[in-house]
């Protein structure tokens, strides 16, 4: 196990009817924002029930943040924030409204060009208070510090993380995922799989007890991704969806082990350039990623056949291929495509990802920095 | 899944050489007063650390808190921290040191007879700071808000918890429990795994990855506990060992799900009338607790059978059997002896205990209410 420091502050209320916790959650004075999305929340009752929760408290609202949330949106946001004087802000979404807020927190108290928060570092001495109210189980930002902000000029997607963002309080209803459609439902069970394998699929470092839980979670999204299709009212497989995608990001699983991101890496570039949502681009490159790595991740790739998949390991190198196969399988049982030509996107998408790759200096991604350009370029053609 | 609200702010660092980190986490100005138990920090080095880590801080030292910390004592640390006007409390130790700080934290600033904090819930308004530096892992002490204090003049071990006790941070490193006396890592160990069964083996409620979390740490120090005898200067066993038993009592596995705690209850009234260790107790009560239970939790321990000690299930009345067998060697397998007369104690506990689990409301104990003072009396009378 590596050295770590870990702490996850941020209180959790799951479970039915505990959005009007939020009520006491928020300080009885505070000017509140409230930021969200497209409008979905407004049919599915979420609004209503934040609504009803803040009904002693002063708040604004700011709508339109969308999925990859852009800085140009969310500066608006920011105007609103200084304007008003805000001092909370509510975040009613998914992972995208929740990373567009963080980026507002931090920007309405950047002294500077807040764009330089994503592209330069810049140091964030202080932010608005944030709460979350989370309506699409995916990205765990309900419950982190990091962020993911695009940039519709420079078609640039560009991450940035500070403990002053963490969010304060996060509600999370099981209830309030029923109404969501199949696309964002599957892109929210890929994206906690695929964030639980960045953390686990690396080497062996003798964490035994944070390879067991990433197992568990992987586990459990095995069992219970398909379920949300076939028993699309069954509370417990959303809670469990839900509980599974928080406790893939919040720090906890990565805490002492080496980790990867060379997916994301290249996921994010994909979608900064043609528009895929975030989860379509990982279930594409994870499972050529697995190939291209399947000698630097063997122990794991093994170990993940054998305790999670339940494949007999005897022969390995047909085990880590059933492995690859059945990772790809997954995907398609939540209804994932898996290949760049799913979206008629061809052999041309490998030298357009690989400049923009240079460009962010990703040269050498993965937990050993084993990813080279040429790897990513393969792992591109390979998954036309 | 239930529902549920948790946190846990405790922040976490983990490694060889986390010490000198303490010096960061204290408020410079603050007034330390370090506590710790019998003096083994002096001779493993920990104190030395600890005070080269507070050179530039003004603090004290308060020895003495005994293993199952005593109101008696706990008492004149108060009076300590009231005379120099503490605002920051180092407890240096295992479980009962950070017990014991709690109390003295807690106490410090009641207002009131402290003892009734623990004899009749009262109400803790606020409390001095406190850091842990982790010595023993076992009680998970070191991030929760839970403690446990014995009168030594009633012979009563009473328990409080609030979240105003919790360590705002505690240092978790490995090498310093090398030296620790086999008795103690056996203790920590098996209070480890009690701790996590208390929270797992009740009865289903759709809490997936609870489920899978806890039989991480289950299967954890099933593998690595005997290591700790067999392979004493293995650094990645004690880390295992260390970060299991963190995570069996911080809250986290036991968030949505039924608890039981019915072993707990009786094994803290053994420890208060004859002075066995508080582990030791567990290991004594659990396999008959299993046993006695083994219709109301018939699911949960197949389920245990099966994901953690993989036994073969499809006779299931005999994997119950061995399950239950194998419980009870695991606590052999760490050198822990599991009866009451490997004590020189006989069937006249059985008397004893339930008088005072009846003096203390235990008449009803258990997930469900279901292990009564007779079920208790029967558990007692099986486990001479």
């Amino acid at each position: 196990m590596l050295n770590f420091s870990f702490a996850n502050p941020t209180k959790i209320h799951f479970g039915e009817q505990q959005i009007a916790l939020i009520k006491n959650e928020i300080p009885a004075d505070a000017k509140v924002l409230v930021t969200y999305g497209g409008g979905s929340i407004k049919s599915n009752g979420v609004y209503d029930q934040v609504v009803d929760a803040l009904s002693e408290h002063t708040w604004f609202e700011f709508a339109g943040i969308e999925p990859n949330p852009s800085y140009q949106t969310c500066m608006k946001a920011v105007a609103l924030v200084k304007e008003q004087h805000i001092d909370y802000i509510l975040a009613v979404g998914g992972g995208s409204v929740a990373d567009g807020s963080k980026f507002i927190a931090a920007a309405a108290n950047y002294d500077g060009e807040p764009w330089d928060i994503l592209s330069k570092g810049g140091e964030i001495k202080s932010a608005i208070a944030l709460g979350v109210v989370l309506t699409l189980p995916a990205t765990g930002s309900e419950s982190n510090g990091n962020s993911v902000v695009s940039n519709l000029d420079t078609h640039e997607k560009l991450a940035f993380a500070s403990p002053l963002v963490l969010p304060r309080f996060a509600v999370l209803d099981p209830a309030v995922t029923f109404s969501l459609p199949n696309r964002q439902v599957a892109n929210g069970i890929v994206d906690a799989f695929v964030h639980t394998m960045e953390q686990y699929l690396t080497y062996d470092v003798g964490a035994k007890l944070q390879d067991r839980f990433a197992e568990g979670i992987l586990m459990t999204l095995i069992e219970e991704g398909p379920k949300a299709f076939s028993e699309p009212d069954n509370y417990q497989v959303r809670a469990n969806i839900m509980w599974s995608a928080t406790m893939a990001l919040n720090g906890l699983i990565g805490a002492g082990v080496p980790q990867d991101w060379a997916t994301h890496m290249i996921g994010h570039e994909m979608t900064a350039m043609y528009g895929l949502d975030h989860a379509q681009t990982l279930a594409i490159v994870l499972p050529r990623m697995m190939a291209a790595q399947k000698e630097t991740k063997r122990g794991k790739i093994l170990q993940y056949a054998e305790r999670v998949l339940g494949l007999d390991i005897s022969d390995k190198d047909a085990a880590i291929e059933q492995a690859i196969t059945a990772t790809e399988g997954f995907f398609h049982s939540v209804n994932m495509p898996t290949r760049l030509s799913d979206y008629q996107l061809g052999e041309e998408v490998a030298d357009k990802i690989v400049q923009q790759l240079e460009r962010h200096g990703m040269t050498a991604i993965g937990e050993r920095g084993q990813v080279t350009l040429d790897t990513s370029h393969a792992i591109l053609l390979a998954s036309v």
